[in-house]
């Protein structure tokens, strides 16, 4: 039997806690002339964006570059986190001082001593949803338009 | 340390056995009008190729019918195998006798239950990547064109 539903409020700190916690792994999604994309990549959080490392020359840093929402999708199939957010700004790990502490601290490797080819792309997210079981799926929704709704 | 690279044969039977092994949950990217869409999902596997379950009306059935190609990432971060497939068929749940008692074997719950909206939506995969860990970039990919390279 499914537990009780979790609260909003209980969902948003579930979703910081998995958001901020050590080696977030996650699903990025992006579209692009090829059509959908998707790639597993180590995220951090760092002042309500999530940053991501990866090559200049990705598929995924290509579409964002051009334009492509991102839809970001973390945890078993029983515990979802999505979050769709948009590229607010590139950065190469070179002049990355903050975010490649961030990232450093946060995950298990410092895209820093990736080479120049790497940028951290960070994105702002504007909706993010948080479910378990079929009795979470109302109330999944915790931000709308980049605002929390609790 | 990394364990020895895994060679294309066990990764291949790596994939299968997880193809069809119970209660396949997968991340599935497809691409629309509004970008890059992604849901977690359960598949099943039938005859080469990805049964998915899903209302008629859902963004995924909908961006595939509307000719998007579908990628579909299994696993977590360190044990990953990727699917690149292509919409084959899309069979209401009233018509799927075969499909359904397939998917209902393999998975947890049967979509014939869940309502006349719902299709089963069979994929053809083209391409097939599996990795671990770094060292096992090269040869990750197993599949191409629809041909198995092992």
């Amino acid at each position: 039997m499914a537990d009780d539903p979790r609260s909003r409020q209980e969902r948003k700190a579930d979703v910081l806690a998995r958001l901020t916690g050590p080696v977030v792994d996650a699903w990025v999604a992006t579209a692009g002339d090829a059509g959908p994309h998707l790639v597993p990549l180590t995220l951090a959080w760092l002042d309500e964006r999530i940053l991501l490392a990866t090559s200049r020359t990705s598929v995924t840093a290509r579409n964002l570059a051009a334009g492509s929402r991102a839809r970001i999708g973390l945890g078993p199939t029983r515990d979802v986190v999505l979050v769709d957010a948009a590229l607010e700004a590139t950065i190469p790990v070179a002049e990355a001082e903050v975010e490649g502490a961030a990232y450093a601290a946060q995950s298990d490797w410092d895209p820093r001593t990736a080479g120049e080819s790497y940028v951290f792309l960070a994105l702002r997210p504007d909706r993010i949803q948080a479910w378990r079981e079929e009795n979470e799926i109302p109330d999944r929704l915790l931000m709308r338009d980049g605002a929390w709704l609790v």
